[in-house]
């Protein structure tokens, strides 16, 4: 349990990031079906928006030139016809082909119907009102570069353009390797007997990573044995990213940093975060492996902290900034000085009342929080009536 | 085109929403299926946590009185057993259930090992390290409360208490009716004609549905007759919400309000909003109705304003503060007084560029916008370098 080293949580982060590279394997999608993917191709226009010379507003195509002066004290009259020809207009629809002999749409409003006649009250410079081929976009534009991350209204763009699939970087495959000899596996239908605890550490770190871009892989509880956790660790070392739950401590059982650095390296074991201590990382094979405590609060944060990114990395998925929500501390938070500390705290309006249960294991407090409030590691602790910013809880 | 009226956006949103009640169907989902649902149902934890006497670290666990006085200077041998009894201990680690004839347990860095005994280096607290029965979670109490949103963590919570089904509330079916004589569905295969226009509408209504906690169903393009958008909308009127998309203005073939108003009521027509003034709100049977226009920046802007919190509600999601993020204006924006504006700008670095295309139509501004800029009714534009709030565009 104690850490003769313990890497700044910064630094950890920074080293683990390091040796994710980025997805380079693709698929096709449906454009439809591609929404949350990132785009593994530049996409160009395969065709000029509007395709065709377009009315932007009810009303009549016209000949600018023929309605030159017109005004409410000085109208001109207009044959209302099928083409546009000296002295002849053509009703058209916000979206209508405007007739390559029209250079111009006049709003209904400025017209009054008489029979087949228009009586026009405005004029109208070149062009108003119609969108020319390619106006908005032209032909073999960039419309979206290499790593974009494609939103509802890109997909509509992409459609709109006709474009049918897009190549989208896959998922990064993330194994779960839950360890320990006291877990069992989910569900189960009784009680377990002392000592034995549910493995809900999967099922947890399965769903984030599933919010976070990658699929989940499964795999079994390993025992408490280095030759088991290392023949687990072998056989995922075709996933992009290894998450190991449970066993990273420094007491006799705990085999999985010693695992890693037999198979690859270790990048750091014990961390200056709260809670989190005992977090390991490292790399084998080009594989990133966390190893996160077993404590589900400790775990929890720990996948916020190094899971998080380092998926976002894998999955090419473009930065996002963290957004936080500010708030005022109803209570006094304790932090320990070089640890960066995730504490728990309740929203309430607009105050965050901090959980007063500091332990890793406290299963309660993950249910009631509703996110984190960051202390660096410079500062000891919060005071009461201070304004945080609270990280919400995915 | 010309508004008689034109609603306060803030008013109304408050009428639309004062129409949607929160769903009341339920269904029963696996726990572990159950995340980013909402629980119809109190939670109450099924036994406790720990429902055995758990240890809180690797160690030994022991009588107090054994040991009290217990130091470096002065310790105290006691005799590892498989049982804890007077002078004896009994090695645990952590999570292992502490036997009844222990109150405490030492850590094992407070004891040195010398044979079958052990040193005590330190005393303890009747107590310490010895997480008791219900200590975490008791029996019977509340754990959720109907209402909660399912997050990871908080599935992982309801599967270590052996919670394998959760009640939750049905996702909302928003129905999506696409109406205009010159949509084509999609996919096409070719370039539609001059006039017409995909209907790109309807996949990025459907998708932004999913995002925000509701399930999509696609109908059938509807031609503008009064008829036949009413047969529509009658037929969707089992769904929870319906989005109408275009037919909105007030031109001649705009047939979508008064259809509404004709089988129940019209909240509004015409709203205070830039891009998105013909949006129009209503309610039939109960069923609140959406009817954006059909230009597809209009439209996402009406379905942020209205689609995502009327969703919210029908879904009975609970508040989320919405987040945005500050950047410093690279260029003013304009806007008109009397509107709520929507501005789209392009993120870079910690600089807003507006983006210098006011069309509601125009696509590209869509596809390069990262977010918005919300210019309230009362101001007129932002200047050059001022701070901003972006909302991003999800």
């Amino acid at each position: 349990m104690i850490f003769r080293e313990r890497m700044d949580v910064a630094k950890a982060k920074e080293i683990f990031l390091s040796e994710i590279k980025g997805m380079e394997k693709t698929e096709t999608l449906e454009t439809i079906a591609s929404v949350g993917r990132v785009l593994s191709m530049t996409v160009l226009a395969p065709r000029n928006v509007p395709h065709y010379r377009r009315s932007a507003m009810d009303g009549f195509a016209v000949r600018s030139v023929d309605i030159i002066g017109a005004s409410p004290t000085n109208p001109v009259i207009l044959q209302v016809s099928d083409d546009v020809m000296e002295g002849t207009c053509k009703p058209v629809s916000t979206g209508d082909y405007v007739p390559d002999t029209a250079d111009a749409v006049l709003m209904v409003e400025d017209t009054i119907m008489i029979g087949d006649m228009i009586e026009v009250r405005a004029q109208v410079h070149p062009g108003k009102n119609v969108g020319e081929i390619g106006e908005d976009v032209r032909k073999n534009e960039i419309i979206f570069n290499k790593g974009h991350l494609l939103r509802p209204c890109d997909v509509a763009v992409l459609a709109s353009l006709g474009i049918k699939e897009v190549a989208v970087y896959e998922k990064p495959i993330v194994a779960i390797i839950p360890t320990g000899n006291d877990l069992l596996p989910l569900p189960q239908d009784d009680v377990p007997p002392p000592g034995k605890t549910l493995d809900i550490n999967s099922p947890m770190i399965g769903k984030y990573v599933e919010m976070w871009g990658g699929t989940p892989r499964y795999c079994d509880i390993v025992p408490e044995d280095e030759t088991l956790i290392e023949k687990a660790i072998r056989s995922n070392l075709d996933a992009d990213m290894i998450v190991v739950s449970g066993g990273t401590s420094v007491g006799d059982r705990d085999y999985v940093p010693a695992v890693v650095e037999k198979l690859g390296q270790k990048l750091a074991h014990g961390v200056g975060l709260s809670p989190g201590k005992p977090t390991a990382l490292g790399v084998a094979k080009g594989v990133p492996i966390l190893c996160m405590p077993g404590y589900p609060a400790a775990g929890l944060v720990a996948l916020f902290v190094f899971a998080k990114p380092g998926l976002r990395k894998a999955g090419n998925i473009p930065h996002i900034p963290e957004t936080s929500i500010k708030a005022i501390l109803s209570g006094k938070i304790m932090s320990r000085e070089g640890y960066l500390s995730y504490a728990r705290v309740v929203l309430e309006n607009m105050f965050a009342h901090p959980l007063m249960t500091a332990g890793a294991g406290i299963l309660s407090s993950i249910a009631k929080a509703d996110g984190f409030v960051i202390i660096p590691e410079n500062v000891e602790g919060c005071e009461e009536g201070s304004e945080v910013d609270v990280v919400l809880i995915e």
